[in-house]
């Protein structure tokens, strides 16, 4: 096999950086040295990344996205090609998508139709997440078989969107239950969306049909609601863990942060819409632009303090991960599915490839160290989601490392660099004070002198194990 | 019109105490006289009730009682007459029903037919909560015209009971919009029934019969799960004035005094059973002896700190009443439609005659002050429910008087005082260091000398205005 | 003895409010009647004070004045004969002023010299805290004799003012320690003045001289420090009462707020300074202006949450009472002794002549209700610290009434209303939607018509029970 | 240079295990290898050290010692010499001693003072943090000097001890202020000397002298209050950092998780024996025998949550690092100086043997996972405190590794493993199931085989850089 030497950069990890280099055999890191020790050992590498004032980090995970999800009659624009390849182009080396199975359907068929989605179409390695949208006794014995047979160990549920996904609180408790006894993970999207429903209803009968009314009918209270509702029935079903997606709002970061302060297993993510984007910037622009922000859970008002919180709460590790809940839309044909009706919008933003480039600039700017940019993006996931080869530069590990130069700038937008299936950008404008340099993934460099090299087809399924973060 | 002067006792009010006169003229109270007053101004009444060393308190209003209740195939024990009479003998001058509407019938039907039950045959005032089982647009419109005609302002939900009364947040959502145009009060019984009913088949399926499991199937967390939820539910409605009804848990009572330390108008009550009575020690009796106090919000386990910490909340304010949930059932006949399966034992303990006494023990034993202790049982009551000739001693106020005895002990139980239509006691072998002396309810003596001297049909139908209480 | 009816107004009380008319004969409060009930009764007063369309009100109590005291080098500048005439034009009935025990001084000589400034002077009644500047065997001693023998049942102490009044924390629990025994009430101060020390001597040698600077070297977080450290002293010292004086900052409103929830006796006020006045606006006046709002603690920035907190406090009872802490002084040679130096300001306001008027305007914006008005600004002053005869308007209490007029407006200034005697107002250009009408105080008209109708050496000195209010 | 593998063993950092070998060179550690990798690359180490079904962790830092501390006329037992062996034998590779500043002492001469005793004597490297008793313009000027030449960049702090180290707010204000000039982190001794003080004098006039009146008269409440007033004065100080040193009680945590969810700055750690020992079964021995966990803060009742609480922020992050606060004494002629007066025995427990040993059977009972066991002993205090090449196992970093064998019992105790300079252990009768196994320290096997190689005066002083960990 083919060996590469990671030579001259900054290690960084979740908890330190040091100078040193790193030896990669095939598909696995083999070394970690200390500098000059490659040349006292006589290592001879066939090829040398020369990462001279730069850092040598883990590859990201992003541990939430949606490839081609069907959702409001259209799919997500993005197939695993396209969005595994952005991803790369975004540093991340491996995703974690949602298998799903529908009210009616069997959790197997869903999660069979998910494989054949993915299988041989991934430029890096894949892992699946179920969606459970119908808890009933064959459901709960597939959440057994998954966690045995499938490496598949959380299952999502929806507090929100009646009638398609949503479980009540019963349905809840039983599938808590069960991961209760299976060791899985219960993932939350937690909103009250019965509430909601009818205040999306109300909305609509009074005329008010814009982008923005998205937000407005989804407040805040019904997302801490949610949260809070979510944490008490996990501690009923005897404190199973619990992982809320997708968090915009300090209502439901106080929820978490009150469960863990009760020593509960209670972690989420927020995105980065979340940290950066908001009801008036963007949501409330002109006419229809703003469906390009729509998404659940909503962007919020940035006349409260729903950014700065989620910023602290990622630096405080009440909130453990970013990822991206990567859903993209086309505004042709897709959002437009919505003009004059907000409830019609398909709901999601595209972020996988703006992932890392985003909260890098949190480093920037003093939000995060780099060591906790690691850690959100790179090594909790994987710790996490039970991805045991993962997530750290540690000899032994897959070969999933990214290059990051701290020294250029990116420029985000549909003109600039842009590489997800949409026809617009929510990250238009956007400049990063640092640059994707150079990706490997599983051993294969997939992005290099700003060219994707990598291979439809290399990217694998991988199984993942038991979360180890639980404490 | 008679007159009648209660002489020389200490007048008790929620702010103070001290001595003085009363003097009734027919169904009012027309003066308060310092003492001596009476002799110097002439006053001769028809009738002198001398209250030397007694204490001269409003009469007691209890916000909380069931008469007759349809509930789980049988009915409430208690008729508006032979509970009404109860409650004279209890001190109790007015007392709140819940009349019902169920799912599917008209608002003004249950209404009508709740009047029906009560005209001509209650010995004391009564006036009507009125319960929504079928929030839709109908109901949403009879709750505007009870507000407006019938002196109905307000309106219990239940987040229990699925298939009965239970109404989803949706609903309450609408409810509480409703009421915040209106003015109206939303009382809330709050647990999480869509759960519990998961617990309840669990346990039978695992052969869990007995009446303790009532309490292990309700934990305290879906109490105050479902308290929370009414609460950010209010929020997302305008900040709707919001009471929950028997209260039991330390969790609940953590949301309601959040709610408060957050400026909102939540309110709460508890009830006599949570304050003295446990899952240890009585639930768990011996056999079926349990049944007896099998009642939603369930008896809590005394080996936590739910009862310390409502009488610490009742001190404080943060529980603004005691209410009794009066809701009798006999064993015989009634309680037994459990025996082998504790979901089929009616719920509901009879207390509206003990209230007052089991409150002044908490005097006695130091966890309230007498003036606590009235504004509680007596003044709080008549503000949060608009009855404004009610729950103080005042001129123009109705004459509804009790003089207590602080110096004669009472025995509670089936052979001691007794007056509720039950073949058991909940209080069975309790004493209370006081008594209920003497009661006038609207200007007729209706208990003295341990006799009851009132008459069936005395009691008259109060129309309530809004709340007083709302900050 | 001379009888006043106080006829056809709407009584209120801190419980609720009716038509009646209050009957005083002498001193005391002797009936009060429904209305119609003097004429069917024969009642004929020797004067009638027609109330139609007025509220007739308990007299205010004062709970916080300091009269003559020495502070600075010079002297408050109302005497006890000025302060209690103004008080009298503000519907204020009762003061509770502080006799002073500097350090070095003995407990009985302070309490004296306080007698002698105040005996035959005042135009309504008044009762003493003390102040307790050294504490030793001596003082303890003292707290015993003063609550036995002098009707003195509350010591202040400071956590302020090292050098003149301060109290180590060892001197507060063993003063904690002595109420415990005898009954009384710790009032404190409660900001950490040896912090605080160092931050006013580096501004000023920044050369930050400015009166606003008297602010920013008080931050609010030192006077939540400080509230949470006389409470866990309270709670060492065996949960010993504890009140809170001036409060002004959401910092400290919190820690009372979690010590009332964890049920503790733990009280507070606010001054009216407080809930209407900012560093913004007033403090940093153009010049040496800002020297008028110089009090301790100071006044909070307008930008955070302080003013809305406190209302939101007063209004859900965390906050109990409002008094003035009424501490004149001149601008001229007095405010002066600070120019090139704010910290030689003399540290006080004036208002004992406008709480009612600026607490009334509480009701007429709806911060407030009525009965909440008199509670906080009556009844509750008069049951927290003691004062068994004032407070509420009931038979055998004495006659302190007002009648209050919402019909008619009131300009504060120092061209219009302003009976205090300093040379500005703080309140000017304030206008409030309503007007004290008469007062009486024990039994004489003090103002009417816009008159002072009352006498120096009517007030006489009230020796005070023990806290009623305590739970 | 000599080179040693560390060969088959589990290597565990803070995030994660994984099967590898380490190769050291000399002082450093040069290269981390897969398994196999070392054959592949032909290394040959001139030593091999066998791990194979062990784990390989970080040498283990404890922050926080007091060698040869004087302290209430005697010195702590171990010396340098004798408490770095012992040391040594627990697995930790680097103590963190207190050098002293005594009041009235330039800060310069307690260092050098400090140096002396321990250069040349330590068989471990050591660094210091600097007691600073005595906060004035000298010694705040010598905080910088520390920071800028000497490797000192935490500065400890006492709020108790008054007249011994105690520093009052003022001084505390004043030394926070300048660490947030030079980025130095303040360590706090947070409990309330100056009441606690008043308790001690109180119960010894009492004739309380036994030893448990030690923890009776030190309250939790007095160590929450000075942990929230710590807090309170570092917001003032302009949010610098914050560091409370051995914290034992419930109300201590509050404060500091409080201040964690408001997103500052604030830490804290905790020590084996508030972890494991209590009041009751300890303190309150018979006769004299508590005198030997005489340590400040005290030991705490089991009847309530201390250790619970502490067991969960260890988990949860609340408590970031673990440390022993070793500061031995003998109970023959040390301990015994407060025979008859509990107030004389010198306050210390010896642990530094067995921190490793002790937090490691919180892994085995389910309290901790692996990996919290090496971030809470090895690597926080590492970052914490600026000891950039130590605390992990990374090429380049400092060759500091214990071989921990998790298949072997510890007993310890005096006749059992012992190796501290004391005439009894806190901790006889223990059984921990793991053993250190062999400890390498900067290079040099110190311990293997159940015996100490190393070499006194291999210990090296170690400059600390400014702490890594602060966000």
């Amino acid at each position: 096999m083919s060996t590469t030497l990671f030579a001259n950069g900054t290690i960084v990890s979740a908890t330190g950086r040091q100078a040193g280099d790193v030896l990669v055999d095939g598909e696995r890191i083999v070394a970690i040295l200390a500098p000059g020790q490659a040349e006292s050992m006589g290592v001879v590498a066939d090829r040398t990344v020369d990462a001279t004032g730069k850092y040598v980090i883990p590859g990201g995970i992003d541990a939430h996205t949606h490839m081609e999800l069907p959702f409001g009659g259209t799919f997500a624009s993005d197939t695993f090609e396209t969005g595994t390849i952005a991803a790369a182009w975004g540093g991340i080396t491996t995703i974690v998508d949602f298998a799903v199975q529908k009210t009616g359907e069997l959790v197997q068929d869903g999660l069979a139709a998910w494989h054949e989605k993915a299988a041989g179409n991934c430029a890096i390695d894949y892992a699946f997440h179920q969606i459970i949208g119908g808890v009933d006794d064959d459901s709960l014995k597939a959440m057994d078989y998954l966690v045995d047979n499938e490496g598949i160990t959380s299952f999502k549920l929806f507090m929100a969107y009646p009638g398609v996904f949503y479980s009540d609180d019963g349905q809840i408790l039983r599938a808590m239950q069960k991961a209760g006894e299976n060791g899985a993970m219960i993932m939350m999207h937690a909103e009250n969306g019965i509430a909601i429903d009818v205040l999306v209803a109300q909305a609509l009968a009074r005329g008010e049909t814009d982008p923005m009314y998205h937000s407005l009918t989804r407040p805040a209270e019904l997302e801490g609601e949610a949260t809070h509702r979510a944490i008490e029935l996990s501690k009923v079903a005897g404190n199973v863990p619990l992982y809320i997606v997708h968090m915009s709002a300090s209502e439901a970061l106080e929820e978490v942060a009150a469960a863990q302060h009760a020593g509960l297993n209670v972690f989420a993510e927020t995105c980065p819409q979340y940290l950066y984007l908001s009801l008036e910037d963007h949501l409330m622009q002109p006419g229809f632009e703003g469906a390009k922000w729509v998404c659940s859970t909503p962007l919020r008002t940035k006349h409260e303090h729903h950014q700065k919180d989620l910023w602290k709460g990622l630096r405080m590790n009440e909130l453990a991960i970013v990822s991206t809940d990567h859903c993209p839309f086309c505004m042709k044909d897709q959002k437009e599915l919505g003009l004059g009706n907000f409830s019609a919008i398909p709901n999601g933003i595209g972020s996988v490839e703006h992932r890392m480039e985003l909260l890098y600039q949190g480093v920037v700017t003093g939000e995060l160290t780099l060591e906790r940019w690691v850690e959100t993006c790179c090594t909790t996931p994987a710790r996490m989601f039970g991805l045991d080869k993962k997530g750290a530069i540690a000899p032994g590990m897959d070969a999933d490392i990214v290059v990051w130069d701290p020294n250029t700038k990116t420029k985000l937008g549909i003109n600039d660099k842009h590489h997800m299936n949409m026809d617009h950008s929510a990250w238009e404008g956007f400049e990063i004070d640092g640059k994707v340099d150079t990706v490997m993934a599983r051993g294969m460099v997939v992005m290099e002198n700003d060219t994707f090299t990598g291979k439809v087809g290399h990217g694998q399924y991988v199984k993942r194990g038991l979360s180890q973060y639980l404490h």
